[in-house]
């Protein structure tokens, strides 16, 4: 984490998708933004499903070349969706709540404008936070491929009660283990589905990818941290039906006998903080801890 | 618990649907039978599937009726099948697995004829499992219902990450959860999933149902045990796919709105132990413990 | 649970022990219990520790024979100390927090005298809460007993790091198990410690006592509960120094070889809620529910 | 991990400490690379303690500066306390165990010389494993301090039921939390007490701390793992009595308002495995997964 004096000059605004609820926040930033000479774009699907007339547009794809700085209004899901739109630049993201934060959405809505003079101002830290890459292979060649900036999820779907999975780790046999399924989750993730299951928090600064079983069948199968740069094997040995999801939001179809790689992604993703941010800060709030 | 003296005269054999690996057990035990001068007759679509010919058959519905004693030949997952197929009967159960003993078969193969001689000179005692009963209303009338010895679990399907359940016991509200799922358990299936999920073991002589949340996004939510005789109420407020699985092995659709009224089955199961089964030796073995 | 028509007409009111916080909230209540007519009985320490002048007192002793309710000013804490020195007794006892609520305590102090208003008119119920009795036996020979309202726990003490247990149940073998110690808890206690060793919840209805070891060596040894009127005995097998502690608050040391017997005491405690008073909803205010 | 040609020209042997069980392998264990034309040093202490005569001794405190390679002959407890003792210099240990393995000991004394064969012949790798030092400061000053391979434990003693703690990290208020106690672990000690307590196991070539609550009254406080280079700072804030552990075996009484300091410290140990040797392997074998 470090400061950095910035030059935002060109900034994109970032909607939930299918969602109009955020059209209020979107408008007034895009007022105060405007109002400080910025050249402002309202993300294209935003802007229609909004109803958002009279601004520039700009398509997801093409934020990552022409803005300097993405400003998403929604919640952790918007961001999560975002964060793999965008995953191929390095432009930094900033998030924007409605009331309560989100863990990567961390201002509020209520003192967004506040916020921004203060970014705007060189007042904010970048982090890099990893991402996961996986490939799926069936008879030795990739079917599908996905990333994901929160978790991997390979597990059971619908009627399948348990699944049979086998992990190997940068070509080391770990295990085999029955469960409804298998997380691994970059440092971001382990707040999220991750935690549900049992997993440790990791501080965004551990380079390292956490393995979480899903209702293991055997009890001491436990959650285990593996070095940021490993590559993760997961080899589908049993199933009725099973899956892969990418942050919960994207997923492909499993059949017996894929290998699922995961590892980290070239491309880290820039999320960008008010300064006096803290991460233990955010973990009290929204775990009420204490 | 209690040691009975038996009258044993009609036995049925009933062997693991699809798999005819206990071919060699049922002929076995058959010989051994008919050699007392007892009558056996094996299970119709057991007969046909393990190809055991001239033998007296009965289908599954007239086993309660027809039988003194039903003899399963197969692993944990066949003995929940046979008991909710004879449910309605007071016909007691012993179960014999193939080498290492289940939770619910638990004669080893390896034994069984000595187990028999035991059992067949009256050293034996007989337990009352109680079974659950679930009926599914839309829109005020019960469009399903299902019965189950281990547990009723409503859970997400496929696609969907977490799905949000309202939870009534005894018209008293509990709480409103999000979470891969809810599992119903009686003690006896305090072994199986919702061990798995980290419910607690309940011994079976406790009068009381499990109900234990799967993966729940508050930390807090707990598994928690409520009387036997309470009446659960599941409601299905928010989902893009979810069912409800009868032991794992039956599955039905849930729609948003749908209740699940979960509570003691009027019949229970009578599983039947040779004298010296130790519930907590069970436990030593199959969980490693010491 | 059930509602009864009352006849209070001896009250006597007991504080925290060593603390005089309670002491305003008491002389209101004295003084509105007096204004009812009412015979109102300071417990002899409260009246001394929070300096009350010219009022009745009553031993703690003679408390269970003269009056015909007990209202117990404090925390959780002291209704624990107060129900194990009235336990001989039958006499039910209410508690009253400050500010926010309690487990057993669950009326606060800001609504204490609507809520008594409520109770004298009858509007109130009284569950029986088990409580546990626990002999220390040294070879062969009792050396210490105790009860619990919410739980009996051998632990480690010290620099003791590890402790070896075994564990019988009506005379079964359980098991060995090496851990920082075992809690056996009525179901009142499995919100309190027992909660944070990973206990599950059971609802008072529950006949039955939670065993839960806390941070156990072999990870499969999971919480067990089991019926209310099992006899519990735990041999300390090797300890550096070790105890049993009563409610957390009454210290027995033992010694390698010791044998604790724990099981039901006689007496239950009568605890008196207001009317509407709901377990789960104390639940979901307590642990953060939705 | 690194395979290296060796050159061990002066090997010292440890033994558990007053234990003589190890007598016969330490014996057949000199006997052995005595033949091989090397100069072996038996530990002072191990050489009193088990009867070794005629042989050369080393006091502990000058293996270090006079031996290449350290052989550890106990169980992990041994280890630990050797890797303590040892922790100033860079000297290799080797650790064999009686039996069955250890995590820390994962060469059976049943194949001691074939492994030592090997390793001479140059077959083997070095781990670097980082220790923890702590401080222990009262009014500002300095008043203890040690060094663990595993962990560093804050806890409550004796009769405490709760301690009450706050942590920061680099500077950053985390949290308050009551609990039984802190552990504070390497991934060297994540297979030790922090997995009985719930935290994940952290691979060794993982850059973090665990830090893990031992039965915290807060249910939302899960384990987190920190950078290795971030400095925990623990504060006393309430605790009839509480002490500091380091790896289980040497204890510090603490004081209400004492500051513990943890951090990395400046040597590492390093650890010799055979060639082959896989840490999934023994984590396989030692928690019976699969």
């Amino acid at each position: 984490m470090q400061a950095m004096k910035n030059a935002f000059k060109t900034i994109a605004l970032i909607g939930k998708y299918k969602n109009p609820e955020m059209r209020d926040q979107i408008l007034a930033m895009k007022h105060y933004l405007l109002d400080r000479q910025l050249a402002v774009f309202v993300e294209e699907t935003t802007a229609k499903e909004c109803a958002i007339e009279s601004c520039a547009t700009l398509h997801m794809d093409a934020i990552g070349a022409n803005a300097d700085l993405a400003i998403v209004l929604g919640g952790d899901g918007t961001m999560l969706s975002v964060a793999r739109a965008l995953g191929d630049s390095s432009i930094p993201l900033v998030g924007i709540n409605r009331g309560r934060v989100g863990f990567l959405t961390d201002i509020s809505s209520d003192h967004m404008l506040e916020a921004m003079a203060s970014i705007l101002s060189g007042k904010f830290f970048i982090e890099q936070r990893p991402m996961l890459m996986a490939s799926i292979l069936r008879a030795g060649k990739v079917v599908s491929q996905g990333v994901a900036l929160n978790d991997v999820v390979i597990n059971k779907n619908g009627m399948s009660r348990l699944i049979e999975l086998e992990v190997h780790i940068d070509g080391d046999f770990v295990h085999r283990q029955r469960s409804d399924g298998l997380i691994i989750s970059t440092p971001t993730g382990t707040t999220a589905y991750s935690l549900s299951a049992g997993g440790p928090i990791l501080h965004p600064s551990v380079d390292a990818l956490a393995i979480v079983p899903i209702c293991p069948h055997t009890l001491s199968n436990r959650p285990i941290a593996v070095n940021g740069t490993c590559k993760v094997e997961v080899i589908l040995i049993e199933a009725e039906s099973a899956g892969v999801h990418f942050d919960g939001q994207m997923l492909v179809d499993l059949a017996v006998g894929d290998r699922v790689l995961i590892q980290r992604a070239e491309k880290a993703v820039a999320l960008l903080h008010p300064q006096g941010h803290s991460h233990y800060g955010m973990l009290r709030e929204k775990l009420n801890w204490g």
